[in-house]
């Protein structure tokens, strides 16, 4: 196997229903995770990107589903399943990150 | 919550018992990720380093547990609790990768 270009990493973490922060699974995280791995094999991408699943809590909980990006270190937030195509082609692919779609600087500051 | 300078990713994969390929899980890796977070919190490292499990396979199972540190992209296999100490100290906080635990270069080839 290449080392990939471009990681790509869904938080899918659960909490139990009814937790009060929720969880990325909650908000659809799955079906995103899905959608990245069924493109990964529609473009045949493998070697070129990787597509993983993170058991455990990202973060920014409120935009989730959070996805991150590495090696560029880009953190995706509010991520549907119809965003991802983009994310895949003109990021991952591309090399151009999606700006609509950043967690808002002011999180990380 | 600020970026983190290095985000360390641990495979905790589980396959079922008996499978072929087996699984980082098998091998070891929940105490691997449990040493890691164990750290992050001893060393108060939060902010600065991040640390999670992914459930996914991530490849190069024979060298499991496997382990993979971004935005460096450095793959060590083979991690054993007792080795992670090292990985946290030289790597992680001080920026210089342990090479006796890469997965051999030719994995990648």
């Amino acid at each position: 196997m290449p080392k990939p270009e471009r990681h790509v990493f869904i938080c899918v973490n659960q909490r139990p229903a009814g937790h009060p922060m929720g969880c990325c699974s909650e908000r659809g995280a799955v079906s995103v995770w899905q959608k990245f791995a069924d493109l990964l094999n529609q473009k045949q991408a493998f070697g070129k990107i990787m597509v993983s699943g993170v058991r455990s809590c990202l973060g920014p909980c409120q935009f989730g589903p959070v996805v991150v990006v590495y090696p560029d270190a880009v953190w995706y937030g509010k991520v549907r399943p119809e965003d991802v195509e983009e994310i895949f082609d003109s990021h991952l692919v591309g090399g151009k990150p999606v700006e609509r779609l950043f967690v808002p600087p002011e999180v990380f500051g």
